[in-house]
């Protein structure tokens, strides 16, 4: 594989740092190719700004617009077409960091405003004309994988937890980014516990993490549906005859047979 | 009403920045006091980072441990309690943003990240030791609505849209974030077909918009579950007798019956 593993912790002394090498260095014993965006060591910006598209102030900035513009011009900025280089490079996608707010930090959330830009992972169209996302993309054909860490316990962000489910948490991320974009989705890791965790608890989870990576070539990822596969209407609503029941996050699922 | 309005776009000249003076002329025609939060006018620096609290690199950095202490020892950064001051002072929130991926411009997030510390919006104890969130806490009492703008019809975020329904999609924020810190949490106003917005469908959210506003004070709030109510067992997940069909974010939703 050649794998790119994005990282987000202000700490590098972290549990998330010690899983972070602790993953790099199982997939290079497995002889595996990584190159890391640690957007915390890079001082990685995360806020869009006119600057990114090469964009004066003399016209309005429409941020999706400046994109296409300035990746079909070349004008993008350098932080942001240097990953881009390290994307379409990578077979797989590692996405790491510890849930604040029940999402990703901002310095994370960030990279994807500035690096999934109109025309490069979004706003691509097929020969017909069809907007190609959810399932389909310029970035189809790689898997990615969530690695979360959460101070709270396991059973709070499980099916009936109060924290919300951990995909139902992470389907902006998983369905309405990679998957927009794309890209497969494993299933997530989720390391819980963090802020209370001793030697058994990392052995523990360092094992979990060396086995799902070691898994990721043949994992089956999660079935989400395809927007141009003949399930949504033109309005990209779900067809009243598929699983009419389902609202929600779940209806976005193939449900197996 | 005292109302504290948090915005997070780039471009003044945008609807959303439109929407915003929109909002605020008309908060301020009815009598209200109003102060705003405007990020990116503000160039608000959303990564979290040790000088947040004061935090020296000879000692590992726990984000959360280090935000309750610098809290107690009155050392988080000026631009911190500049915030912390604001939301002290108001009794309602708005939170208006474009949805980037589905969700909010990284230096909305980080402002959340930044500003919602230990001390301030979570780790409030009460005096048996519980925990108080969801529903209770230091910023209980207030209420908040969101305003988003998508490029999306507004069919693709309803119940089986394929971007995902809009409250599940703002889970993480109305019910993680707001409703944990125990901020009421009103229905979102969803400005939808931002990219191609005329005359006409400008008047049509700009009234929608006023509408909402002067209904803040008396609109019911998303009926989400206390923690502290009953509801939840001593693992914080659902009791089996309550609506034991409902997994997902529909399970924090107290049915009304």
């Amino acid at each position: 594989m050649k794998v790119l593993w994005i990282t987000a912790h202000p700490e590098p002394r972290s549990l998330n740092g010690s899983l972070h090498r602790e993953g790099v260095g199982y997939l290079e014993e497995e002889g595996h190719e990584i190159r890391t965006s640690d957007l915390y060591a890079m001082r990685f910006n995360p806020v869009v700004t006119p600057a990114d598209f090469s964009h004066t102030e003399d016209t309005r900035l429409i941020v999706g617009h400046a994109g296409q513009e300035a990746v079909r011009e070349g004008t993008l900025a350098p932080d942001i077409t240097a990953e881009h280089e390290k994307l379409s490079w990578a077979d797989t996608l590692i996405v790491q960091f510890p849930l604040w707010w029940y999402g990703m930090p901002a310095i994370l959330k960030g990279w994807f405003d500035r690096v999934f830009v109109g025309g490069f992972a979004f706003g691509v169209r097929d020969a017909q004309g069809r907007q190609l996302r959810y399932g389909e993309g310029a970035l189809a054909g790689k898997r990615a994988m969530v690695i979360v860490s959460a101070g709270a316990r396991e059973a709070s962000l499980g099916p009936r937890g109060i924290n919300g489910e951990l995909n139902d948490l992470l389907f902006p991320l998983q369905h309405g980014t990679l998957w927009y974009a794309g890209i497969d989705v494993l299933p997530p890791l989720l390391v819980h516990g963090a802020d209370r965790m001793d030697a058994v608890g990392y052995a523990f989870h360092a094992n979990a993490l060396r086995s799902r990576l070691k898994d990721l070539p043949y994992a089956d990822p999660l079935p989400f549906r395809h927007q141009n596969g003949g399930d949504y209407d033109d309005d990209l609503v779900l067809r009243p005859g598929l699983d009419p029941h389902l609202t929600g996050n779940a209806a976005h699922y193939r449900v197996e047979s």
